[in-house]
């Protein structure tokens, strides 16, 4: 019997390296990542189901009401989630679900699936961060100082993840992501004794 | 600051591989063994502070008396047990400390030192077991089918530490305690947020 997949939470601050991190991750194909769905509308060359599943509103109206997501939020009169069905059939086929999310969406998510496995990606430093996001070179001086004062208030949430892995050399915080599932499912209360003893 | 050292239990039964798998993780220079003490004579080529430290029993029970073992036990008419202070010097200096130790005195370190990681090397099968029991070919018949019937027992126990890593392949294994070493490093409880909003 193949063992169920795990459903892991990547949270962290932009420019902490989340999504370089979670690119790595997929090259394995036993780790799939989450597309969220959004009402909003697609920018520039998005695609429906690569960047986002762009739904209608009626459409995720009726998926909330279904039970259709993990979590949704409504940010700037869009709604945002992350469809359940391909999550536990990922699962289910002993594939990791990552869901890059943010630091709400981990509570409510832990809240309704506390197997889930939370990892924040941590700056080495908040000069890192500054130095990353400025390398950037798109964003304004105001929305540089607002990420960063936002990225604070994200790093004092940490504590409240099952892991903290500091994004310094990538290399380094790939393997320790690895790590970190790899030895989740050496977890005790994963294994069956009887399979051993039989 | 130096992150301190885990404690770490590993147990299995005679045949499962522990010992082979203890000497290839001090391998690593910030992973020690702890030698245990005992009252029993040293046999053949045994040295003192190598195999164990040979106490007499007053000099044991002295020790006893100061707190001075994470766990003892007495067996056969001699005690055995883990000598706290070098653990901790070892742990304060950063470095995980592993204890060899048999499935009742894990119970014991557990109670008294809650933050110690434990870990139950699983052989594949009770065939295999067997197989590597008979390949020994130094024991009994007698003594082989005692050490598969208190092998069940302990595996029955199993499910009380914290991770079970199955030991077929050598190096697999290897990589999955290091997984769980590294991993248990990584959690949030480890890590203060203050060292990067600083």
């Amino acid at each position: 019997m193949k063992n169920k997949g795990l459903l892991v939470v990547i949270s962290g601050p932009a420019g902490a390296g989340k999504g370089t991190v979670v690119s790595e991750l997929v090259k394995d194909d036993n780790v799939v990542v989450s597309v969220s769905a959004t009402t909003r509308q697609p920018r520039g060359q998005e695609k429906d189901g690569v960047e986002y599943h762009f739904l209608s509103r009626e459409k995720f109206r009726e998926m909330i009401d279904h039970d259709g997501f993990l979590e949704y939020a409504e940010y700037c009169g869009n709604y945002y989630g992350s469809p359940k069905k391909q999550a536990l059939d990922n699962m289910a086929q002993g594939k990791d679900v990552i869901l890059e999310i943010e630091v709400q969406g981990c509570e409510k998510i832990k809240k309704q699936n506390p197997d889930c496995i939370s990892i924040f990606i941590m700056p080495p430093s908040m000069e890192v961060l500054e130095h990353r996001l400025r390398k950037r070179a798109t964003d304004s001086e105001e929305s540089i100082l607002n990420r960063l004062a936002r990225a604070k208030e994200e790093i004092r949430l940490a504590a409240n993840y099952d892991y903290i892995i500091v994004n310094g050399p990538i290399e380094q915080c790939v393997e320790d992501v690895k790590s970190v599932l790899n030895a989740e499912k050496l977890k005790a209360s994963k294994f069956d004794v009887n399979t051993v003893l039989k």
